[in-house]
């Protein structure tokens, strides 16, 4: 290696140099894009924290590994795959082991029989959702979705789709049913379901599945019939491992075959096994969707690593180890949401202005703080869901995510509490804090 | 983790059911979306080897580890992180440790100071090409890309742009000049260049790029005076620690500092440190235009792995160890370039119809083999360059790619020759059954 040039050149004034008309110099699709509302109030937490402030953070969807550590046979078997030189490009659909270790997973756990060219490896789920939107959905197309989620309202923007989000309330734990999504399933594309929901830790109903299902084959028998595109049902299931109490995860094909042939699977390590890092995902679906979706991929480049890769055949193929990681980390997850929903249960006995939703599954409590009107010890006056955001982080040092970043329009008080990154002990020490904030307004 | 339905659904026919109308499943974009070329091939030479048949495979820009195995120092580096548990998110523009590290890289080694905001980190070099078109290019704007290159039209076809191939033959080692683009400058939103190249391992001239560089500063000019968007410049460099003799690497802010503020960069250690699948790139350029292109590719997911980050982050602050790795790679690259080089010229002197253009970095060789007209043993005269790639497959046992493969129009018997994945032994096994075959020509 030669050098290339003894001179250093400093570009620091240019390359901060946006020109006259700055607005000018990005893609319209770029320009409106909006980055995520999550990671700005997390930026906010982290400047907190940087001084000294003690902050219980439940804002961002991700584990500390030092509460939750990856499984042990997964970080071996990294080490593995890197002594035997992995390291080389993977299959473009990914390495066929796993495909195959992905396919007996489903088979064994969720009882699910789909041939291996249903399963594509991804550079995590995020990467399998743009796949899904860009392989079915065309710019002016109707994606149906409901709020709360997570993201959707960006991948319809990156695909200059019509989003329609469906509201939600706590009637149905913020789920959707097959009779929300009637009115504007004949003009859909793409109907998108997550479950367990991020970001409120409740789980769909067999019946409220069904009748989705329902609804879309009558859907596409319809289209068939006269020959138009189908809709598609994106189904992100990526927090189904993690489920408290006797909460069952049901699946489209699993309650009505007929649905393989229009769902897509979103699913990964990330969750399941605290692995968000390690960037391993997968989609599972109709042959042709998995096809062209591979080639979508391919040239975005969103391919998982791997040795992540080879080492996620080990885990996936011992049942003995996954089970045993499962149940601690459920344990250690129920463990902090109970805390908090006993919390603000407690306070609400006490005639404070909260509330809370039992835990179904996930890492999220959804919680209902909505002291709107009362004054604070500063002065203030609560009057939106922002108000209590940052009341919460500044008098009671908790740090919590309102649900319009989750696409929820109006203030009504709900908010998600992420409980991965944090101790037992914070959220003990949290509390009193909350109860002292709560009867500080006047 | 309760059982999630006792019964096993078998969905393999429904998975495989893609309707009376198969092409209507998919969006536009996708359902016209190209798979792979070269994977093709890739495919029909691994069918080919399967049946025991010996092969010379120089067709995948890949490294076979036990060739060119990733550096002591990276693999160590990976295992530390793991250690640490360093399993969570990354930061969603790159861990800070690593960007910190890419940016005394280029100033160490490329003489290119940049502030930190200016370096993104994503999953391998391919996000990255995929973040600049999305970013800076709307549907319908026109992107200008030299041929033969890699891949630009599917990206132009993902954009829904207007791609402006601009054909360069090997009087300018297959580069463009400023000249060459100018017809079409004033019209284009994004102009691509690779260099080393893929396909020809041939670099550009610090000529012809300061004509680029200054062809594109007067026509920005232009457009700030009238108030119109300015055209960006991909500089794809991913290769650029690859060079032989006295090959020097240039680039366009080095040249020209002004070209920062339209320059993006597109780079990682995929190729220099043949680490193909750990999944590590990067992009460096105007601060704007890497902060919203970090927004688009959180949303895309296509995050490098967070132990693979750390790793690279030690990989590149040792520069003693990069020199070692590099020059000892460097090494067994040009050795098989060279013995190839010296085949093909050696051919030529025999008077066969073979030619081969001496190799200036990456890890490829330009080779014309270009016998059309003759009749093989098996009575079929050569046509195209495709009839010459099944021939040198079939009768010689080296697979090579057609320069069609990189966008060029016509037959006229220019071929990719990739040695990242072949021994010298396999080379100098190969080089007689090339020379057999051609002389068995009529």
């Amino acid at each position: 290696m030669q050098d290339v040039q003894s001179a250093q050149t400093d570009l620091t004034a240019h390359a901060n140099d946006a020109g006259p008309d700055p607005a000018a110099r990005l893609s319209k699709m770029a320009g409106a894009l909006v980055g995520s509302e999550i990671l700005k109030i997390a930026a906010e937490i982290r400047a907190l924290m940087g001084q000294g402030v003690p902050v219980c953070n439940l804002t961002v969807g991700d584990f500390s590994p030092k509460q939750f550590p990856i499984p042990e046979v997964l970080q071996q078997a990294i080490l593995r795959a890197l002594e035997r030189s992995e390291t080389n490009y993977p299959a473009a659909n990914g390495q066929a082991e796993l495909r195959q270790a992905i396919q007996r997973f489903y088979e064994r756990e969720l009882g699910l029989r789909y041939p291996l060219d249903s399963f594509l490896v991804a550079g995590g789920a995020r990467p399998v959702i743009y796949g899904v939107y860009r392989t079915v959905v065309d710019a002016g197309d109707t994606v149906i979705y409901p709020v709360p989620s997570w993201n959707n309202n960006h991948y319809v923007h990156m695909c200059g789709a019509r989003g329609v989000p469906v509201v939600c309330g706590p009637e149905t734990r913020f789920l959707p049913t097959g009779d929300a999504l009637l009115s504007e399933l004949p003009s859909a594309r793409l109907v998108c379901l997550n479950s367990p929901l991020n970001p409120t830790g409740t789980a769909i109903s067999a019946d409220a599945l069904r009748g989705i299902c329902d609804a879309i084959l009558a859907e596409n028998r319809k289209r068939e019939q006269r020959g138009e595109r189908p809709v598609y049902l994106m189904y992100d299931h990526i927090y189904w491992m993690l489920r408290f109490g006797d909460t069952q995860h049901v699946t489209p094909p699993g309650l009505r075959p007929e649905m393989a042939r229009y769902t897509v699977f979103v699913d990964g390590i990330s969750k399941a096994f605290a692995a968000t890092g390690l960037r391993v995902g997968w989609a599972v679906g109709p042959v042709d969707i998995i096809k062209q979706m591979s080639a979508v991929l391919g040239h975005v480049g969103a391919w998982a690593p791997r040795p992540e890769q080879m080492a996620t055949v080990d885990l996936l193929s011992d049942s003995k180890a996954i089970h045993a990681y499962a149940s601690k980390f459920l344990q250690g997850l129920d463990r902090r949401l109970e805390l908090l929903h006993t919390g603000f249960q407690g306070l609400k006995k006490d005639g404070l202005q909260v509330d809370s939703i039992p835990p179904m599954g996930a890492i999220y409590l959804t919680v209902r703080i909505n002291p709107f009107g009362r004054r604070t010890p500063a002065g203030q006056v609560l009057q939106s869901n922002e108000d209590v955001r940052k009341y919460m982080l500044t008098d009671a040092g908790i740090g919590i995510v309102p649900f319009q970043a989750f696409g929820v329009p109006g203030d009504e008080g709900w908010f998600r509490l992420s409980v991965g990154a944090v101790s037992e002990e914070e959220i003990k020490a949290a509390l009193p804090r909350l109860a002292r904030a709560m009867q500080a307004l006047t």
